[in-house]
């Protein structure tokens, strides 16, 4: 989809071919090392006519984190997040995870990468951190609702749950094998139940 | 320990102690970011004093990853590594990761940053992959010798595995509450019997 939508979208890019192009630049140079510059050199367009579309580096960045965020707290907003068994919250919210992580790999690599040198950064970290939150309270409800064990802290397994799902993003590869929906049913099958044949 | 040897070589700083404050700074602020010079104003010395006990930037980041990659071979050479049920064996390496990502926490920092710029880089790389692959070998040993469910993939639960392991250094504080020896506790029990309720 995103392909095609570049194809299409040549010489006359919209804000969205351009943020695609802007999001794989900044995670192969990095944020810093990349300039609207060289932006403007790989889509083939001048700088103004970047402008045209965004007014800064800056916004690129927020609109990519915002593409990763929104994803992330849409899954915490549906049906399946907010009924039921906080154990069956907890399994439909990291299957969700799964599937943003792999549907906006880009986005959520940059994400990841943030360390908060802007307000903007910062703005974007409080909310992953609020989602890593939301995350972490479903796994000490689902733990007081007697679903997860009690014998191991809540704190550090939702950090190693982290630890799983964001690792997606180092070696996930879309034309792999494993499709997403896969790939979150091992996650999930380790998590729950262990690797230990019963 | 590193305390005590950094101050008692000081202003005398031997290499291990120009490599402690070496390898803060290069996490701080990238190894490509850090010159000798900001080095040498850190740790009150002169350049040539510097090069006194390091020939360059290039052999400081040698032996910090070195340091790393040294402590999870360690692991491997081991008797529990060797000897043993293949799940044994597992358990033992995972336990003995943990223990080396905690005790040299900004050298494995370091090495997991490496994005293999250099030739040295690449042979860093090279070990650190190598112990990735003792690992998965092992997955798939305990998996075939019936201790661990066939059910899921063995290179997806690798990397799942090191997801939870290498988050370890974004998120340890050595003196946080939990002990390197709980938090492997916590990650085998997570790993192997998984968080639900038996």
């Amino acid at each position: 989809m995103t392909e095609t939508a570049m194809r299409r979208g040549r010489p006359g890019y919209d804000q969205r071919g351009i943020l695609l192009v802007a999001v794989a630049a900044f995670n192969e140079y990095g944020y810093d090392a990349t300039s609207i510059g060289m932006l403007a050199e790989r889509l083939g367009l001048s700088k103004s006519a970047i402008y045209h579309h965004v007014a800064s580096k800056d916004d690129l960045l927020a609109l990519a984190l915002d593409e990763a965020l929104d994803g992330l707290e849409g899954v915490l907003a549906e049906s399946g997040a907010t009924t039921g068994s906080a154990a069956d919250r907890l399994a439909f919210v990291l299957r969700g995870a799964v599937a943003v992580l792999t549907d906006k790999l880009p986005y959520v690599t940059l994400l990841l990468r943030v360390r908060g040198n802007t307000d903007m950064e910062r703005a974007a970290l409080a909310r992953r951190r609020a989602f890593d939150r939301a995350v972490a309270d479903l796994v000490v409800e689902a733990r007081d609702e007697g679903s997860l064990r009690s014998d191991i802290d809540a704190g550090i397994v939702s950090r190693l749950l982290f630890g799983m799902i964001n690792s997606i993003v180092e070696w996930y590869r879309p034309d792999g094998p494993e499709t997403p929906a896969q790939l979150a049913d091992d996650l999930l099958a380790l998590a729950f139940d262990g690797l230990r044949t019963p």
